[in-house]
């Protein structure tokens, strides 16, 4: 019925599920970065069948050549692909602020308590729906989470509509989640049908090693060949730091992009969290696999790991997306914060007020994070034949008066409170700033009550 | 009627005008960084009269032995003072994405141009009004501001209810203003009396020398003279990069700080926007002088002007205050995002992440930004005694579930999206999140008229 933009072919009567009608704006997130003025987007099955000039859209309601089982203005409204969330945790929401202001030593015991007592497969669950309550009201559709317990924080995060990628996760040590490492094998042979089972929009199946260092190359090697075998994709941290870089090395005799390379990690499809400290040959080889770095800049800069060099990455050919990481390390789920890190750590490091253009941060923000699932063909642009994962803005807030470029306000004036709507496959995650899917008044509550009342913790003095 | 913190003595009957009843937290921004449960604050006459616990309110209430105009419910609100934003140019809200992805010296030549074109006494009310709206409905109870056309700027904050901190600019040269030298004068003897008639909030009488370099030392002693005479503070712009340095070096053989304090500068209440470079002999003399640092780490980073270092400026005695700068340089006014910038700054710079504690960067954003304005006897703390400048924030957001400990949650997780309500000397400003002074399409209306239909300049390809 369309081509790829725009141009819609009508049918002499065509039946739509949705029209999201005369948007102010459609950030179309495609590579050449266009906005389109005017627009309305019809949607049918789950999917974008056209991204159509509203004045011909209102003609065809008119004439009755066009029918829609609903017809949503998009009047004062700006239209853009959901983001894609590259690296979080998301049931980890629940420890939220447990461990702050402090060095990484003292972090990751308060962590490793606090997840102790909560975050068994119930807290999980309650985390993972918090969490994916957060992320979609802030404008994520797509996340690349995370955590013990998967399949708990799989049905959590489906719960609220959220297009969640998670898998099993390896090391070669028990964990807090008690499974042996056949155990883990034998959960990632049966992933894929877990995941059906919840009903879910479609994700990649991914396996997850927590870091090269925690898994060794023996591991790894068996891990790339399974996902070789089952077609998974594989998610891992590396490089996050000068210590994990140094441990690597003091362990192995390597760094850890050249552990993944050699055992064949970066033969599958491949997406390393952080990528801070990556040399020269760390960079080719991941260049050269199209594997993407998950860039965190929140996390990265709060755990004072250090400043990943977005131009230098982006010339040696890596594919830069952008993540939040978890809550206990960075505190929240706003992509639209992740972005103005991205761009202003970029432009900090390089002292280079050029260094990244805005319509690059919107693009590792959504397109390039679906590139790098493997889901170029379905999400991360708004275009015909794509999935409806799609943000709708109201364009009328102060902060986004006057508009002028819609991609650099999107990156360096609109927020999370500015998302009105959310579509994540066809259906409405959230309407009118409100989830449409889960009660969150009882999402908030069940978080609440597992880490205990008050929930505020700390009163001075 | 009350102590400093809390212990009411109750009348035998009283009457106030207004009660924020039962705040689930008021953050008091003390020195010791207290957080109360279950609080309501009294406020009569623009002030607060009683920050009482609310079941002993309730009971008087039910007693009648206390007589409310308005008793409003904060339940699941919490309740701090609003933002003191110490650096900004409000009307340059409307050239908000007229200069992007540039280096310095592109940035201003689009800026001087727009400048030129849109911002005579006119366009400075109108976007004074624009900014005004955007800063309250953010949270911002006070801005330190610096523009041409003073007196249409404050009027336009003024009208949307905004504690606005204004005065004349000095440069000398002519500039897009057109006045001379003593017309500049002549405007800062009439100051006060201007202000007095715009019937806005006690502020500060204020001289703006724009910069050293841009002044010279025979024009900053005059100044520093004439704030001596009328009492006026300064605020000016100094050592916001190493351009800046080192022109003022080549012009005048010295650096920007002791320039300011050879001409007696800082034996003024001094107010320097930026400090990112000053060297240890710089900040002493500041700490000495009790001058304070508007620390703007959105605009440092965005034009890639380098990385102020809070601690060790902190270990010098100097009282860190944050601000936005204007929206052409840093594109909001978002006193949230201020604060995270500094914290992540702060902790990215040092390599620690211990570096600043919550605390310290939520009472930068309130108590010492007021302090700064010799306004420390009336607003950035919730105490009786001082002005109501209050904002209250919905603690129930996904993204502030858990809160745990209220600074923490201030910093790294909430946003201008959860704000509900602004009171400025006890009056509202915003109620339930919609300006109350003014009519807000009605203001992006004519900001939008006088940027020009569309303000969507930019539609790629």
């Amino acid at each position: 019925m369309t081509d790829a933009l725009g141009a819609h072919q009508p049918a002499a009567r065509e039946r739509v599920d949705l029209i999201c009608h005369d948007a102010d704006v459609v950030v179309v997130c495609d590579d050449a970065g266009t906005a389109l003025r005017g627009t309305s987007v019809l949607i049918t099955g789950g999917m974008i069948v056209g991204v159509v000039p509203a004045a011909e859209v209102s003609a065809r309601l008119a004439a009755g050549t066009l029918i829609a089982g609903e017809v949503r203005s998009m009047r004062r409204r700006l239209i853009m692909p959901g983001f894609v969330n590259s690296h979080t945790h998301l049931p980890m929401t629940l420890l939220r602020g447990v461990a702050e202001d402090l060095d990484l030593q003292g972090f990751l015991t308060r962590v490793w308590a606090a997840e102790a007592e909560l975050m068994g497969p119930a807290g999980t669950r309650i985390g993972a729906r918090l969490g994916a309550l957060e992320a979609v009201r802030a404008g994520t559709t797509t996340a690349l989470d995370m955590y013990f317990h998967p399949i708990a924080a799989h049905e959590g995060a489906v719960a609220v509509g959220l297009r969640h990628v998670i898998g099993p996760v390896f090391f070669d040590f028990p964990g807090p989640d008690n499974l042996t490492w056949a155990e883990r094998i034998t959960l990632a042979h049966e992933w894929p049908a877990a995941v059906a089972a919840t009903g879910g929009a479609a994700v990649p199946h991914a396996l997850m090693p927590h870091a090269p260092f925690t898994n060794g190359p023996a591991r790894l090697a068996e891990l790339a060949e399974l996902a070789g075998a089952t077609g998974a994709m594989i998610h891992t941290h590396a490089s996050e730091n000068d210590a994990e870089n140094d441990q690597t090395q003091r362990d192995f005799g390597t760094s850890p992009v050249r552990m993944l390379a050699g055992c064949g990690v970066l033969d599958r499809r491949c997406v390393i969290a952080h990528g801070v400290r990556l040399d020269d040959v760390d960079r080719s080889l991941l260049a050269a696999a199209d594997a993407a770095v998950a860039h965190c800049p929140g996390s990265n800069m709060k755990l004072a790991s250090g400043a990943l060099h977005w131009p230098r990455w982006r010339e040696s050919g890596i594919r830069l997306t952008l993540g939040t990481d978890g809550c206990a390390s960075s505190n929240d789920l706003d992509m639209f914060t992740a972005m103005r890190q991205a761009a202003s750590l970029a432009r900090l490091t390089t002292a280079d007020p050029a260094a990244v253009s805005a319509v690059d941060i919107v693009r590792a923000a959504t397109r390039e994070g679906a590139h790098a699932l493997g889901l170029g063909h379905l999400i991360g642009m708004v275009a015909a034949g794509m999935a409806a994962d799609l943000i709708v803005l109201d364009r009328d807030a102060p902060h986004l008066t006057p508009l002028r470029d819609p991609y650099t306000a999107l990156v360096w004036s609109a927020g999370r409170g500015d998302v009105v709507d959310v579509l994540v496959d066809g259906r409405w995650a959230v309407r009118d700033r409100v989830a449409s899917r889960v009660d969150e008044q009882e999402v908030l509550s069940a978080a609440r009550s597992h880490v205990g009342q008050p929930d505020i913790a700390s009163v001075r003095p």
